[in-house]
Parts: structure tokens; sequence; C-alpha cells
């Protein structure tokens, strides 16, 4: 299979961002073995590169992320396309398919957002960090199995018109979206940290509230204003 | 003694693997000073590789690795002979002589696993990543202590016919099994992280519980299409 | 802009000192992503070095550091001066102009810290460790959003006439001060370390008492005693 | 000064034997900033080596080490000698004074232990590696401030005849001794780990009883059997 020189070219870069994501969700301790995984969206393309399933961090090069369409299949002909993708590409597969402004997923189930997503409670939104990145609290999406697009569609029902780029899936793990893959990582190493300080917070005492518009001045100022190439949110 | 080369190999192949995966222990943070061990089945053989006692993970080499027979009793004029072998290799000699199934063992003290242990309380199974692993809750084993045969004893009693590949020993840490030594060290880095997450999660609040039904189909999925090269069940 | 020699190699120095020390803020894991700040004083001059806004931490040599005047202001024509400084930067020039004895300051958002400013809670003085560094518990700053002098008043006004180099930031993290850019580090390294043994200590029951003749003892000998260099208190 | 070649020897290793193990207490954990400092009796003399006070541990090699006498006064004319020793010399120069079988001192503030201290609360023995390492509960010692000899005495009074080669003071931190500089040290990461590991154990219930008879029969075999060099127990 061949897209041309452009995409390509493309697809050449985004299998080694993808790769070398994966280690910041290792330096941030966000995973256990093999349980995470990065994709990206191709730009102008109906395509993915993902993480293959099942294989040591230290083992993912360029060449073997997996290639794969909308509907999760992996294009074969493709470099590393003698391999199984991660086991949770349907659910990224669906994430694309419904969210056209999102470039990048990932997946995890690093230790506090997991803990929230157990006992199904929402992050509450109590220190600025997380007015900034997150606009509000992280919300829980439903109980979903493997298997079927059950998780995908928890994931898009829930992220859908909300501020949040992370959501806390009951009993499983945490989903984020952004821009682009170095975003969601972003999103997924944020998201474990504001976990961990509100349940430190929590644990001997109620945190003190945010002025709702507070919150509402942080994230705005946020989306607009921070960093050296200001942009849009998300949504 | 010489095994002859087919075997010969294999033991070069797996004194490796074993001083290798010690550092496995160390990047998870499983372990303080030499408090933890790994050790593998020669396949065919009634023999074992196992790390020599009290020795730092630094110079842990694949040469100083020890042959053992299935008495604990290391094998003279083999390379490492000369050392004593981990205090704990009469519980992974009893282990093997017992459970044919399993080609690695690893034993630790971490942190959260003990924990429970102390507790003398099962890890209850309510996040996903738990039902995949481990199939259910983690179970606690007896109250052993090191000199004879009990601690293997109460190893093989709790986990023969049982999902998990991982016993609380009580008052005491965590064995593992596994296929192979990798397996097994796999199965200690998931306990830990498990354990970790459902202890963060039961601080703040009840964990919601996972349905029998899903942690069923969840178990049967990644026994049996999870990662490049699926393999049956351990058991 | 030249300042001539003398203060050129100052700014040269400085930009070094700031670029490697918030490797020292990842180092003690207070930092997630690019949300934590340092800058120094050049002596002297109504200038102070600061890091870019929203660049990750192996992107900081000493060339992207910015150069900035008490208004917050960029200078331009110097290196770094084509990126945005920290978003945080009207704070750090409010303390300067305010505090001229302070050479340095930090800011983070680190885990124990922020959990105490959350609850809006300061952090009782029960180690000898914190009435060495701190003379007392470490207070906390009002609440307070970005987009003003509002963080910087804050600080100001809570660390004035108070023997703590750090502030408890409501909801939000902590500013440390210093009489240089590494004194303020090792102030935001010890608040977070006092933060989390004072939290761990309260989760099992009530810290005793250190008595006040016994703090103002410590914190005076650490002033004027310990280390290579003596030299006086901050204030 | 010269002490002959034989001790000059010794002195020299052990000079690297101190500067080396500074980073175990990094590796672990166990230190932040300059807070803690590791010794060793050069054995057959009223001397020891001790780190420098203040000093970053990246900067802390062999020469720069300070070689005391037993009142805690700096030998002249030595490597190192330059420099103003540790702030805790007189606590180790009193433990060195007063228990001849004593040849390592380590002091930290390590997090988990530090707390119980904080508590006043003796860590009970609880887990086998417990009784093992330390026979018992560790101990708690008296509030003592740095100045005089108290630190020591307080040291020195707890640990004689009694099993624990730890002691966590009161509101401070923790003194651990050994055979040698490298026991001592072990006994400080063993100490923290066992400190949280009970911790964790509490949070979320009661820890079940070891019985006493058991932990006699672990203490007794790990002081004879445990590891390649079989010694016997310090005290």
């Amino acid at each position: 299979m061949n897209y041309g020189p452009e995409t390509e070219v493309l697809i050449a870069g985004l299998r080694e961002d993808v790769a070398r994501l994966h280690s910041e969700l290792t330096r941030y301790g966000l995973i256990a073995w093999t349980s995470g995984n990065v994709s990206a969206r191709i730009p102008g393309r109906e395509l993915f590169v993902i993480k293959p399933s099942g294989v040591r961090y230290d083992d993912l090069g360029p060449e073997n992320m997996i290639l794969c369409d909308f509907d999760g299949e992996v294009i074969t002909e493709t470099p590393g396309s003698d391999r199984q993708p991660s086991s949770d590409t349907a659910a990224h597969a669906y994430i694309y398919r419904n969210m056209p402004q999102v470039g990048g997923v990932v997946h995890t189930h690093s230790t506090y957002a997991t803990a929230w997503a157990t006992r199904g409670e929402e992050i509450p939104c109590v220190i600025t960090a997380m007015a900034d990145e997150f606009g509000g609290p992280v919300p829980v999406g439903p109980f979903a199995v493997i298997g079927d697009d059950s998780i995908g569609v928890g994931v898009v029902k829930t992220l859908t018109g909300h501020r949040s780029r992370a959501v806390l899936m009951q009993n499983h793990g945490v989903f984020t979206i952004g821009r682009d893959a170095t975003d969601a990582v972003k999103a997924a190493v944020m998201v474990e940290d504001v976990a961990r300080t509100v349940h430190v917070a929590r644990q001997l005492g109620d945190p003190l509230p945010l002025p709702q518009e507070s919150i509402d001045a942080l994230f705005s100022r946020y989306q607009n204003v921070y960093g050296q190439a200001p942009e849009g949110a998300l949504q």
C-alpha cells in the first residue's frame, strides 16, 4: 500500500511520534508492563498509527507501530502489519470515526485516575491546574468491556460537548484525547497528576471549592494564551 | 556436570533471562536491597536456575545464577555453585516439583501486595485489568515460616485450581508463577499494580463491583486473544 | 541590548543556573509536564531570568531562558526573546519588585504541598527538619487567579516578616523564595518533603507537638551554622 | 597526619565506601537535598569517616569525605579537612564511642520512618521481613535537639540491648547502626521499606499479629544463615 509521498512522510513522522510518546507514559509511571497505548490520526486520511499488542516498551521502534483504518483493521503490507495491533484498537478507531477534531488518543490504567474510576466518582475541580487543563471535573464514563464498540461509544458519548479531554472509564482506566498524540499524552499525564493531588487533599479533609467563574476564566485563558503557539480549545 | 549440548544451551539462556529479569523487579520498585528472587525451570529436566542469596542486584550476572535440583540442592561444579542459593530456594523447588505446568516463579515483598497479605485480606477483583490478568480476586495463602516445605506447600495449595498466578502469603509477601520466568515476573508487576490501585480506590470509599460474567469474559479473552502469541491459560 | 561585560557574565551564568535547576524539579518529581518554573534575579539590576512558557524540560537550554524586566516584560533582542515567558512571570516580577532580599523564585504544583493548599490548611511544624528549614508552620496564601498582580501580592503579603520561604497558595500550588535560585529550589524540594511526611504522619494519628523553644533554637542554628558557607537568614 | 600504611589503606577504602553509599540513599529515595549522612569507623582506631555538611550528593567524592576523631573533631591536614563535617557528626561520634561493635552509622529523614517517629509510635513487627531484619518492633527514641550529645545518648540508650539496628528519633528521623557502613545503609533502606508497608497495611484495617516464637525463629535464622558470609548478630 502506498498513499503518495506527502502522506507517506506524514505516516513516517507519526510512527516516530507514537513510538517515542510511549516512553512518556513510562517516565511518568502511568503504565505497568504493556498496559497502555497511544495512537495518532493521519491528517486527511481515515487512518491512524497505534502500538502493537502485548509488546514491551523497550521494543517499540517506529517500524513496529501499526497502521490501521477506521474499522480498526490493519493495513496489510505496511511495516508492522505482521503483528496484532493493541487490543484497544477498536476503541481508538471508534473515537477517530466519531470525533473529527481528535488527532491523538491515549489509554492507560494509571493508578489514581483508575482509583476514582473504580469508585465511579468524577474528580472534582478543586485546583487551578485542573481548571486550566480540563475546565471542570473529569467525568466518569460507563462500564464497558472490550469486544465490541461499547468502550469507544462510552468515551465519545462522555466527552462530546464536554470541556474535559479525559474520561474515567468505570472500573477500568482512563482515555484521553487531544489535537494530536502529544496533546493526548499531556492530558494523560495531567489527569493522573490531578487525580493524585485531589486524592491526597481529600485524605485529610475537605478541599475548598473553586468558584465557577474562576474555573471558567482559567480554562478560557489557558486555551487561548498559554504556551508558545496559542490555539483554540479542542472542542 | 554436563547435561548435553541441547540442555546446556537452554541453561545458558535461562541464566541470562533470570539475571536480566531481576532488573525488572528493581525497575518497578518491587524490591528493597536483596529482598526478591526469580527462578526458571529447565524444560524437560528436574532442574531450575535461581539467584544467589543476599547478593546485590548490581552484581547479578548470568554466571552467578545457581543451578539447583528439585530438592533445592545446588548442582556442584557448575557456574555459581560456590555460592548459597536464595534462602527461598526450597519454596521454589517445591512449586516446580508439584506444579509441572509452571516454568517460572517469583517472590517479592512488594509494598501494596504485602500490605494486603499483612491484613490477611484477598484483593477483590474490581478492575478490568485484574479480571484480565488474574481472573478474579488474588487469594491469601497461609502463614508459614522459612525452614521447611511449609511455604511451598501453602503456595501450591492456594494456587492449584485457582485462576490467579499470584498468592499473598500472610504477613509475608507475594509469590507468582508463570509459563516461564518472564510470565511470572509480569504477574509480580501486575499484582503490585492492582494491589496499589484497589488500595487507593478503597481509601476514599467503596469500589463498585465488577459483574462475575464480565470477569469471566475478560479472563477468557485475555488468555486466548491478547498479545502476539496466543496461548492457553496456565492452568 | 547590552548591559556591559560584568552584567552580561552574570546573566550568562544565571541562564545556565536557571536552565539546570529545572532538572532538579524533575528529579524530585515536583512537576508534571511543564507545570513549574524557576527564576533568578540579576544582582544589581531590575532584571531576572525565567523559563519560557509551555516548553518541555528536555528543551530547556540556557539560550532559551528569557530575560525580563520588573514589569515582567521581555527584553527584546536578547537570546530567547522570541518566545513567551512563563505564564507566571508577572508573579515572579512582583516578588522581585517588592522583596529586595530575594534572589530566586520557584513555583510548582507539587502533590503534597498542593494538597495542603487545596484544603487551605497550613503545614504544622512537627518535625525538626521543618523547624530547621522553615522555622515554623508553612503558611497558606490567598486564593488568587492568574491575570493580574494578585498572585504576587498574595505571596509577598504572606511571606513578608514570616520565617518560611514557602507559601501554599490556596487551591493552586506553592511558591518559594531564596537568597538565590538554588536556595529557592531547595525550599521547593524541602516543602514537598515535609508536606508529604506530615501528611503520612497524620494519616494514622496525631503528630506529637514540637516545643516552640526547640523550633526557635533549631531555626536559629540552621540559619547560622549549617553548611559550608554560613549566612544570615533570608529575612 | 599519617597513621601508617595499613591504616591509610583502610581509610582510603572507607572514604570510597562512604562516598558511594550516599548514592544508595538517593537511589531508594531516603533523602531530599542534603538531608542524610553515612559514616564508617576506621577499625582499630578512634576515627571515623563522614560526609561534609550541606554538600549536594553529586559532589560527594572520596576526597571530600572528612576524617574525624571520637570527639567529632576534624583531623587537620587530611583530605576534606577544610570543610565542615555533617552537622550530625557529634551523634555519630557518641555512638562509636559507646558502641564498640558498631562499624557504620546512617541518619535519614526518610518519609515513612519519620512519620512513625513524628507520632512517637514504634513500628509493630507484623511482617516476616521485619522479624528477619529487626527481630521485633522498631523502637522510638527520645526527642532531642542538635547541639550537644543528647541525640547520641538517645540512640545509644534505645539500641543498647535491643535487637533492632534502627531507632525512630521522635519528631526527627531515623538512625541506623551496622557491622559496617553497608550494613547500616541496608538497615536504613529496610526500615523505610517496612515503615511504608506497615503504614499501608494499617490504612485499611488491622494487621494480623506475628507469633512471638515465629519472630524469634526468623531473627535467629537470618542472623546465622542468610547471605553468603554468615556472621553473628550485631549485638
